[in-house]
């Protein structure tokens, strides 16, 4: 770990937001293990333009970047190359960010944080209103079953687990400690995660 | 067919939009077979809500709607129910509309059409600018592999093949008949497409 990293805590059930330049390359750790982390990614100069899972999909030829691939824009640009996975290689491009509504059919009355406010309101912190893209979910184990069925299961990360990014453009990167504590993903533990600046 | 019906042509490679009002059931049919067709979904009093294919994808639990299903909105409400598939059954909802930048990336030098396109124009044409959401991609056969690699095959759907869909809340629908003529989806032949309001 360098000297001059910078770390940036994010406290269980929160968001972080934090522009890094391009070529420049950052961690996310899940401190605690079982923590699932929605990331974003948007173009710092033009935050129409972000981290798009359609594209990437269609890009790679694959439901999920590996170590290698580039997560690209609606522009088919990289904006984010997948540089190193420390975890058990279980991420998630194809469930939505929870949301209010998302808790309210789950029975939950009354506010409830989520992955949702928690970018919208890092990004308004940085003076952006942006669109909520399909996030990026780190450490996420939704498995597939071969009739095309998802499942909520909990994360297989062990604490200090983590992954590295290089940022292919200037962009601004989102992170948020998922709160999901009715289904199963976060082992109904929501905890904390790290976003190092390497 | 009702005396009633109303019948939008969609010229091979080209895009039409419509409103339909709550409780409306409308046809899209494959008219020549194996030509996929692009379909987007817009909240007509609210175009900034859409049907959206990772809301949609935890509202069912599943990679596509199946008859019976609704697709849903951001804020996981219903906009669409799938009544009746008269096809195979193979759609997709992962891959993004084509755009300028898949051509250029298949090495295209020059205009081409798109299903990107073909959605802002039409929507233009009823005086909105509209996000482009994940589409659903009607007739679209892209297999999936157990290690979740996609490819594009040709579309399965025979002559007259058609699927009929329910709007639950008022919509614009955009179908587009999709004009990629490079990878095999449409098997190397765009044709037309139609758009039946019933």
């Amino acid at each position: 770990m360098g000297a001059t990293d910078t770390r940036i805590h994010i406290p269980a059930g929160k968001g972080r937001a934090v522009r890094v330049p391009a070529g420049g390359r950052f961690r996310l750790t899940d401190l605690r293990g079982r923590q699932c982390c929605d990331l974003f990614a948007f173009n710092a100069h033009d935050v129409k333009e972000y981290a798009s899972a359609e594209h990437t999909r269609v890009y790679n030829g694959n439901l999920f970047p590996r170590v290698g691939q580039p997560f690209v824009t609606q522009g088919r640009r990289p904006i984010l190359l997948f540089q190193e996975d420390h975890t058990p290689g279980k991420h998630d491009m194809l469930v939505a960010a929870c949301n209010p509504s998302r808790y309210a059919l789950l029975g939950v009355t009354g506010d409830h944080a989520s992955c949702e406010d928690n970018l919208l309101s890092s990004l308004r912190a940085l003076g952006h209103e942006v669109e909520v893209p399909q996030p990026i979910n780190l450490f996420t184990n939704i498995p597939l079953s071969p009739q095309g069925e998802l499942d909520w299961q909990p994360a297989l990360t062990a604490p200090g687990d983590y992954v590295v990014f290089r940022a292919e453009m200037d962009v601004i990167v989102c992170a948020s400690s998922c709160p999901q504590d009715i289904v199963a993903i976060n082992a109904r533990h929501v905890t904390d995660l790290e976003l190092t600046i390497l």
